[in-house]
């Protein structure tokens, strides 16, 4: 865990681990979506994985790498609601105790969630307190080990396992050449898929998609350094909303990635409706950033083939009837 | 086409023409619908497939294994919807012509996709016309086979293949004995199903669901002998709505599924928003029978693990947002 390297064996590795654990998530398609784009477009929908989203692929990938004993005095994380899902269950599926600290804005149906898996929840406030400091605390008083969200080599090398499947599953397709677009908070899929593609399908580039005013990987990518949000509140699009680029997750995005690409908040809502209505899948907001990119802001495309990550699908039911009944019928 | 039975036999061999050309889509599970259930609950989601429904399977095995001078005069369908999709998609990817028949009370969706994917659609009244004398009529006319909806070998062969991936992927899970619950409408889906677990699986029992009042299929297996349905509409379920088993898949079902269940319409949309909320995936209101007979009519289930089969997800966002809004919070 201390060490502050990811590589593409520590992938091969966690794949190891992971294999019958997560779900090999299908690449899915549709002729409409094809369409829109004006390209060819597969969807990788881990909103189907366990828990709603891809975060259990690095829970699982961190848990079972513990060394027993460390593992057994239990775990604990931050996060905004999906990596703590899936450390929770990951935690239950060890046998083990899981302590989630979570901002008190979080939607209720991942609050919920969480203590449904079996996590004790701790609530902060995102304006006002710092949940490294508080959870760095929580972790020292009760002897868990704390799962970093992203910024781990084995959470990254976890979330590098989608990049494994990708390059597998495009090659059935026939498709070698291709923009990955990834939903980008910390960096932690981005970086795992990247390091993975660089390897199994190197004429792939994975590009980070960003929320419009949260675009702190697309400035960092830019700049050469780590840029940060002037906020942490204002987009739907809370599970990508992050205060910048991991320090292990940056170089790797800096060394293996094209530019970032952003999106609109509305953009996220009418991908969710063509989700909905075209791959019969549930996106998050955050989760649909990606898809989005490749239907609405194709000017930034070149590739003939586009693949989406479809990160997470845990959205209220209330926001997900506003996502179907406000977008513009595009049938 | 012509010949009268179905054979496990012929289900392997669809398998084989539709490799590469159907999705295998995944087993999914939530430990949120075993809790409701009082046991393990998977969900084989066939609204995933191609076309948004299993259709997909059944029309790419007819149409493959047609002669190609046959097939190039086109094909033709009669289909409240996911038929119709189905024999349209794979006529395009054969690269022939298909004529779809539709009632002009079908969700509009599924009209506009059928024609979108490039078929001639042509209307009749479900209440005043019989939808098989249209479809032979015009099938005289214009030298097209007719691609049954259900009652043909090559289609329930097609569908059979659900059950050879089923068998595979609940071995793999660990599972051999389940009870598998189907959605049925004339049958099709449900007999090739049963055809393949009583070779792959034989401790599996298939038992068909379907919607209070349209339960022909569950009165033919109590009865002996086929009996019919005394209205055709009245209920949310329209893909599985058919007027009686058919010639060819009843004896099927009475040799080897188990007795029917049935569920109400309130209980497919508590399913629906269960799936939203659980599994992230869409499903339309019978497609999400059988999951709401896993979920909700317990009593008449004994088996440990119970696998449910949603059929399809073509549902308009209307019907979709009312599911979603007024089903009981179950969190």
């Amino acid at each position: 865990m201390n060490s502050d390297t990811v590589t593409y064996d520590m992938i091969r590795a966690a794949a190891g681990r992971l294999a019958g654990k997560v779900r090999r998530t299908p690449l899915l398609s549709s002729p409409f979506l094809n369409e829109i784009a004006g390209r060819q477009v597969f969807v990788k929908p881990e909103c189907l994985q366990h828990t709603g989203s891809f975060k259990f692929r690095g829970a699982w990938s961190a848990l079972s790498a513990m060394p027993e004993k460390q593992r057994s005095q239990g775990v604990i994380a931050f996060s905004s609601g999906n990596h703590a899902q899936g450390v929770a269950l990951a935690a239950r599926a060890h046998g083990v105790p899981a302590v989630i600290v979570m901002p008190t804005d979080a939607p209720r149906l991942k609050i919920d969630n969480t203590r449904a898996l079996g996590a004790e929840v701790v609530q902060y406030d995102r304006a006002t307190q710092d949940r490294d400091e508080i959870g760095e605390r929580l972790a020292k008083e009760r002897g868990l080990t704390l799962v970093k969200p992203f910024d781990s080599p084995l959470v990254v090398a976890g979330q590098g396992s989608v990049g494994l499947e990708i390059a597998a599953q495009a090659a059935e397709q026939g498709v070698s050449e291709a923009q990955v677009l990834v939903p980008c908070g910390g960096g932690g899929l981005t970086s795992g898929i990247a390091l993975a593609l660089a390897q199994d399908a190197p004429d792939m580039q994975v590009h980070p998609v960003e929320p419009e005013g949260f675009d702190d990987v697309r400035r960092s990518l830019e700049s050469g350094q780590i840029e940060h949000n002037p906020s942490m509140t204002g987009s739907i699009c809370d599970a990508i909303i992050t205060p910048a680029p991991g320090k292990l997750t940056f170089p790797i995005l800096r060394q293996l990635c094209g530019p970032g690409l952003i999106v609109a908040d509305s953009e996220c809502l009418q991908a969710m409706a063509l989700a909905f209505l075209r791959l019969k899948i549930v996106i998050e907001p955050g989760g649909a950033s990606a898809l989005a990119a490749a239907l609405f802001r194709t000017d930034l495309l070149e590739a003939d083939t586009v693949i989406v990550v479809a990160s997470g699908g845990n959205v209220d039911r209330e926001l997900f009837s506003i996502a179907l009944n406000d977008s513009p019928e595009v049938t």
